[in-house]
């Protein structure tokens, strides 16, 4: 299996120019590595020292309360970043629980060799600076609409935020997004139409 | 009033390390400003072209529902930065409001010099990674206990994150903060004492 870089330079070419020899050397950080239909790609209280690229399928990050019942974080469809970056940047073990919703194909990143690059490359600690910025505006806004907005507001969220899950997620897993039980989230639906 | 860059310069000391001339540098990109007890220095709706770093006194950042209740993002006490950052980055009318819980200094940088930094002085967009990142794992901490804990368990959150403000701030805005009513706040105290 060749590994695709295609998506992960795409999204890179957003934010910061890279030439030739600077997408090689980018590119010569990753590894691939595929993950099966509900395989776990990290388990809570394990220590996660890679941050991973969605190149094919879709994961999902969730913490467990201790009722047993599942909060997702987010869904990483292909072209989105996923990791327990709480475990990542402080090498303690993890809160967070990754695993893939269909077959799917990352690129994995350690962080030592991400922090290699940021001293070697300054352009992607830029790139990097630029996401984190974006994904916090993201959390901090979710964080917002938790706080003030019904269930039937937050799934109107959820389906501008992520419009190509809408028909291929389990109901269930959107229903674990809104905060809401699945039953609940059938009835919410039913209403809605 | 003579400018203090003392806390700032301890908060960048602790990620990068700046040599004399490039602290000079730096602290040359603030402004210095006043702000008065229950004073707002920015309104939902505005475009915030700023980050504000507290020096002294104490802000915070919130959003007010369409019920008309506050729900409190963060509090910024001495050494925080706070900044609505979806405007910051967007250019587009904000959604938060922020304003001080007592009289209050606070260090301006305008994104536009922020910016400028980066490229001049590429160890300051280093220092800006790593508090971002720092903050998005804070968001992303406080987006799971609001969807996992009890409102006694998300106090004790607040509790250890904000610890000098437990005595100082008033009930009202630490109900806000947990997104309780300060009735039922009130009510919970005296259950948990």
């Amino acid at each position: 299996m060749t590994t695709n870089y295609r998506i992960i330079l795409n999204s890179i070419k957003k934010h910061v120019l890279l030439n030739e020899e600077e997408e090689a050397c980018f590119c010569s950080f990753f590894s691939q590595r595929k993950v099966k239909y509900k395989e776990t790609l990290l388990k809570e209280g394990e220590i996660a020292d890679a941050t991973f690229f969605v190149n094919e399928g879709c994961l999902r990050s969730y913490n467990i309360d201790e009722n047993g019942f599942e909060h997702i974080l987010q869904f990483a469809p292909s072209g989105w970043w996923i990791a327990d970056l709480y475990s990542v940047i402080s090498k303690r073990p993890g809160t967070l629980n990754i695993d893939a919703l269909e077959n799917s194909i990352v690129l994995v990143m350690l962080r030592s060799d991400q922090e290699r690059l940021f001293i070697e490359l300054p352009k992607i600690e830029r790139y990097f600076r630029i996401i984190t910025e974006n994904s916090l505006v993201s959390h901090r806004q979710r964080l917002i609409d938790n706080m003030s907005l019904s269930a039937p507001e937050r799934y109107e969220v959820f389906c501008k935020r992520y419009p190509e899950l809408i028909h291929t997620l389990p109901q269930k897993q959107i229903a674990a997004y809104i905060g809401v039980t699945p039953e609940f989230f059938s009835k919410m639906k039913s209403k809605m139409k």
